[in-house]
């Protein structure tokens, strides 16, 4: 959505926070903001690094839940599609234009697995992950009702304990069954291990990615010894995809947060010892928040608290002003200390979420700012998309 | 918005998750449902115990954001109107037909304050809070422009360290530049002490409780012996609300989370020891979700994480199932230990959120449960509402 399309009968405050034009001061928050220079970098220096290595890039659309990032991400950044993790968010893609699309998870309530066979039929390559053998019965059954295919990845487990298989063995099975069931086509394996994203330190994620790429080689290992070949060995993150695409085994990387950057990721220290937020990503994201109250010393009250960030990953940074610490908040209020009581009422500030995935699908909109000076409204297309 | 009325257009799946008339089965998850029996059993006996005291209830629309509950709140429970957050929430109510709207906070952006001000336009007695002197000078400038009437309570801070001023002596300096400032009517006091809500015990409560009822009535002795008189003595929550109308100085309570109750409020106990949602408070509000893998033993993952509900107050409990723990959560998954392996896929559960507030504001709509049939679809009117 360019500057000003599609907006007419929105009202700005009730529906939307600031219309294209509009300066800093006029934006009324708290909202989500888009510094679309940093944005931009982050695309492009991905979509980069990705290329010399020759692996491709399928974005994490659960982060930023919006056709016009991922739209971003491809023309921009080289992005050979989208990954999502719902089917409510995969026919928000469908139908904005998306045409290369993995729900990286199962689909297993029989209603959304009919609706996931249909989406073929909106032009658009439709995969999913499967660890259970009655899940594919299903999908194929519906994949052949709908006169459709359905792409399937094998998902393994490789340390984070949620969804996949155990062993080399019952992948190679449920690969089987995908390839020899109608409507169906086996496309490859999921390794994503979420919880090693997070871990501090460098040599700590490095550890932890060579266990996962050792669980996929042995799992591509024992595929192709069984004649099955894998279109996607995929997986990765933000935290692991230097280690992934330095393994040799991943032709396929889904990072997500690169895009926006958090607090959380941006604690994260590289082979240096630096921060990642330092110089390798850049702060695009921020909720803009304004003082609502100074009626006591050393504090500052703003308007953004847990209905306007996420706080799963703790609370979030004060972007430049190390003076300012963000200390607490409740559902509509943020505790700023200010101890060298420097704030008035209504002056905005720009924080850094501790966690972007879940703090943007609190929002029904991105203002993407350049410079000083709000350039596009793009909606959060599937804020909420759940199901 | 009765059984089916509105629902045409919206699709089951990509923006609902059920229609009316379905069974449990049927619903797509992860979504919101409301156990209405229990629903209106809370509703009625709120609004019994506060008749009983001759105190009037504002229930707080900021938990649940829906014109129907505050509807039911109304009708049933004999609320007087509503209390909510934000200008944004206001509009929301009084575009839904509430005619007695108390904004419980700060509204201090200009943009904010001009649509604040144009409110009673619609019908809707407006309130809100203040604490501050520049602020009542920009209110009274845009009552008097919109040519309306903005009635203002002064904001007293009694424990949560948020707004309000800090003496009767700033009260009594407030109330008067309200009573001589045109287009605005000194209504009264707001003396919310929203940390001791949640301190566990009956005793922690009551002590906390007579603290905050000490300065809201020194703060009104000192309003009286200026002049001024409070039509409004507002406060509470659930969490304190006996004492609250117990203390003498209260002439109306604000309670919210008593109507759907959550793991937190379920957690403290009452005066004879007893949890919360023993007898006292029913569950009302649940995350129906469902199992979409069992690979692993021990372990199944559900399809409910940190989008379909908010873990500042902790992880959501397993209503009915004392032998799931709800162990573990990412953005879209669930882990839940179940060491007897008693769970199958597409296996629904319900989760009892950590904190009601935030998981409200997470989805479009409730889906209102009799029994095992899906009664009413209620759209959550103000979620995302937070300018």
């Amino acid at each position: 959505m360019g500057a000003g399309d599609d907006l007419a009968g929105l009202e700005v405050g009730y529906d939307i926070p600031a219309l294209p034009g509009m300066t800093f001061d006029q934006v009324q928050t708290p909202c989500l903001i888009l510094d679309l220079d940093a944005l931009e970098r982050n695309v492009r220096r991905m979509g980069d690094i990705l290329h010399a290595h020759g692996v491709r890039h399928r974005s994490h659309g659960k982060m930023h839940k919006s056709v016009d990032v991922q739209r971003l991400q491809q023309d921009l950044g080289g992005a050979c599609g989208v990954c999502c993790q719902k089917v409510s968010e995969a026919e928000a893609f469908a139908r904005g234009g998306i045409t290369d699309i993995l729900v990286s998870n199962q689909v297993t309530q029989p209603a959304k697995i009919a609706r996931l066979a249909a989406l073929p039929h909106l032009g658009a390559r439709i995969i999913c992950c499967v660890d259970d053998a009655g899940n594919i019965a299903a999908l194929s059954a519906a994949a052949v009702a709908a006169g459709t295919t359905i792409e399937c990845l094998v998902e393994v487990e490789c340390g984070a304990r949620r969804c996949g298989v155990v062993s080399p063995a019952q992948a190679v099975d449920l690969a089987r069954l995908i390839a020899e069931a109608a409507g169906l086509r086996f496309a490859g394996v999921q390794v994503y291990q979420g919880a090693m994203q997070h871990l501090p330190t460098h040599e700590a994620r490095r550890e932890a990615a060579a266990a996962t790429a050792g669980i996929a080689r042995r799992t591509v290992t024992a595929l192709t010894q069984a004649g099955l070949s894998c279109d996607i060995i995929g997986g990765g993150g933000t935290g692991s995809f230097p280690f992934d695409v330095a393994s040799g085994v991943f032709n396929e990387v889904q990072c997500g947060s690169y895009a926006f950057m958090d607090a959380d990721y941006g604690r994260l220290t590289d082979s240096a010892g630096e921060r990642l937020d330092a110089d390798s990503w850049h702060n695009a994201l921020f909720v803009l928040t304004s003082v609502m109250s100074v009626a006591q010393p050393g504090l500052a009250i703003v308007d953004a608290g847990h209905k306007a960030h996420a706080v799963d990953s703790g609370l979030p940074t004060v972007f430049g002003r190390p003076d300012l610490i963000y200390a607490d908040c409740s559902d509509e209020h943020g505790n700023i200390r200010d101890p060298d009581g420097t704030l008035s009422l209504n002056d905005l500030l720009r924080l850094v979420p501790g966690h972007c995935d879940p703090t943007c699908n609190l929002h029904d909109w991105y203002v993407g700012m350049r410079g000083d000076r709000v350039e596009v409204l793009w909606p959060v297309t599937a804020r909420g998309k759940g199901f």
